[in-house]
């Protein structure tokens, strides 16, 4: 066991947002597989393509996790490497209203991020510790003070000793940086563990995918079935490198097409501008972000801002919540407290859509061009808040805890039977 | 302090369901205010009717929780007074499909409920406690193994030492016991507790009322307001007695008519039949109980359970998703890790509702005549699951934490700043 270095840490235990987690006695990997809606991995399971996840599932523990709401890839990445909720961590989707400045704000690096991570507290406490992430801007947000190596598969050509602390990734890898809409962003990702497994053998590895697979096929479509296979062998390789292996993921994935593949989308900022007038509600989609291609800035989860004084929270919250397609319609107080996002980062109103349909801003914000004729698949709802929790050694299953994704870290340091 | 005669307390602490609640410095009463949604507070508050309840807001603690899922009367005050939720005790509902023997279960005492209660715990430890209750069946399930006085405004008149620890309650009260469908039903649990606290000063007391008015009456109805000022005015005189006082809610309360008064209703038992064939898809109200005249056994919450073996499960969530009025369908695995239920007190599929509509088995099961015209005014779903927490005491208030109505007792007796 390495020396340590930090307060965080009294050489046994590493603490960090209140959990305190033993050290790695093995590679400690995790795979948040975005997108993996668990009706993914039971299609191929079914079609006996997934020889190695299965055994997992079989010798380790299969289990069902929630996803923190919004179920979007920033808040549920930013949980996991933090080990807790966005109302300790402050990330509650790509994309947000600033109240305080009346800006809109992209999340692109790791400004929002006011916990720390426990990546960077193992780092801190000596550990080796790498995360690969299939996008750039997710690197930067959960390699936060990270003392050790973190770059992403979209800038792996980019990554320098000094930023990322590794440098020539692809010919470590052994091929070019892939293409940021392709299934092999995902793998070169995987890869990249794999390459560093061998080599460094870091204590603490988080490897995070890309969705785009899962966003343009449902489950048993044959891309989605070679997708799977192809993680598979590569989740194969890791465990024969001796890697204690924990998989989950930031949320699942809806279809929001009707029977003739029109996407089912409610375009909020229309009916709202219709209902109250022109810009007095300002919705905001967290979705949002600079990879639109494969769902159109459209996912099953709103917030609205309030723009005029004159507005009656409550007839925004009577209206909105008797439109079609529409589950649930919150005041900010009671959006924070079921879904566990701070306060300065909530709207006014939280929408969550029924499973299925999509919530837009207006008809106009939306290209659904990008789509490219495909079926609109999507998330960000309460319908894709349950995702696989899977890990490759036997651990504690309290049946009484409602498990999160953002326990596995914890399972696999923790909780080993 | 007493001695303790327990195994759950070491003098100083009760242990029970992982909890360790720290001894009781004063006469700790917890109000189980029943239906109370934040809304009647406000109503009242804004009025100047309720100048206690604001005295506490103003130096206690004033916030909002989340009641456990679904939101019904039973497995909100077994989980308070378990200080857990539903997946630990076991109760669900007021009624239930017992899958092993084929047959609905009325919930009438404490058979379901297999966790210890708080009040139980504390009494074996020595401590004085009184549980009063509204209804007697709810007094028979919190009155589990307590060592105490426990008792029903309904059967006020049949309490006896030997069965309730207490006997002629109503002499010591000084008037009869009330109409069960009555306002006075939950004044008389307060008056007999004040009566208790005048005289035997209990450590730990817990009044849970009924929600008989709020079914009934909207926040700023006449009825309403004048209810919460006799509660207040109780509530006033316990806090002059000393007591440090806490009060929560099991659920809140919605009103489900359309603007013509007419009950805004999904028959979904009718509709499952019409779709899968008669009786393929049996429908549970779990609200169901043998009060049914202010709500007709409808809520926002039922479960389906899939009675014949040709019946997808898939097709069913499907068609049920897709119902106008349906917010949520879930299989039970996902429901039991969303709601935090009993695996085995879950149906197959849970069915949430949207605010504003209730759902019922068949139009034929429920009786509309039962509600006289009045509009209907229920719960049961994800949108009455925030209630009052308020404390006569300043108590921590940790932004992060998922406040739950069942943290009450805690909050009382270990939070105190």
């Amino acid at each position: 066991m390495p020396e340590c270095n930090n307060i965080y840490s009294d050489k046994k235990t590493v603490t960090v947002n209140g959990r305190e987690y033993q050290w790695p006695v093995q590679s400690t990997v995790v795979v948040c597989f975005d997108g993996c809606d668990p009706q993914y991995i039971d299609a191929a399971s079914q079609a006996g393509l997934i020889p190695n996840l299965d055994k997992m599932r079989g010798s380790g523990f299969a289990g069902k996790a929630l996803a923190s709401m919004p179920t979007f890839t920033n808040p549920n990445n930013v949980s996991i490497v933090c080990g807790v909720s966005p109302n300790v961590h402050g990330v509650s989707g790509n994309f947000y209203f600033d109240r305080e400045t009346g800006k809109d704000v992209m999340m692109v690096d790791s400004s929002p991020v006011r916990a720390p991570t426990l990546l960077s507290a193992f780092s801190r406490a000596g550990a080796k510790v790498v995360a690969i992430t299939a996008k750039d801007k997710l690197r930067k947000a959960l390699g936060k003070d990270l003392d050790g190596i973190a770059f992403s598969a979209e800038k792996a050509n980019d990554a320098t000793e000094a930023e990322n602390g590794i440098g020539n990734v692809e010919a470590l890898v052994g091929r070019s940086a892939p293409d940021q809409y392709s299934a092999d962003l995902s793998l070169f990702v995987l890869d990249a563990g794999i390459t560093l497994l061998e080599t460094t053998r870091p204590d603490i590895c988080y490897l995070s995918l890309s969705d785009y697979v899962q966003h343009k096929h449902a489950p048993n479509d044959p891309q989605a079935l070679e997708f799977m296979v192809a993680v598979d062998q590569r989740l194969g390789k890791m465990l024969s490198l001796g890697a204690r292996l924990g998989i989950v993921a930031d949320h699942g994935m809806s279809d929001m097409a009707d029977a003739g593949g029109n996407p089912r989308i409610v375009y909020l900022s229309d009916l709202l501008d219709e209902a109250f007038g022109a810009g007095k509600c300002r919705v905001i989609c967290p979705i949002t972000d600079p990879f639109v291609r494969h769902h159109g800035a459209l996912g099953g989860f709103i917030r609205i801002h309030l723009m005029a004084p004159d507005i009656a929270i409550h007839d925004v919250l009577n209206f909105v919540r008797n439109i079609p397609g529409v589950a649930l319609a919150l005041p900010r107080d009671e959006a924070c407290l079921m879904f566990e996002v701070a306060d300065d980062r909530e709207g006014d109103i939280a929408v969550v859509a029924i499973k299925g349909v999509a919530l837009g801003a207006g008809k106009a914000d939306h290209d659904l061009s990008q789509l490219s004729g495909a079926r609109l698949r999507s998330h960000g709802s309460l319908t894709e808040q349950v995702v696989p929790f899977i890990t490759s050694i036997p651990v504690k299953a309290d049946p009484t805890h409602r498990l999160r994704n953002f326990d596995i870290f914890f399972a696999l340091l923790n909780e080993a039977i």
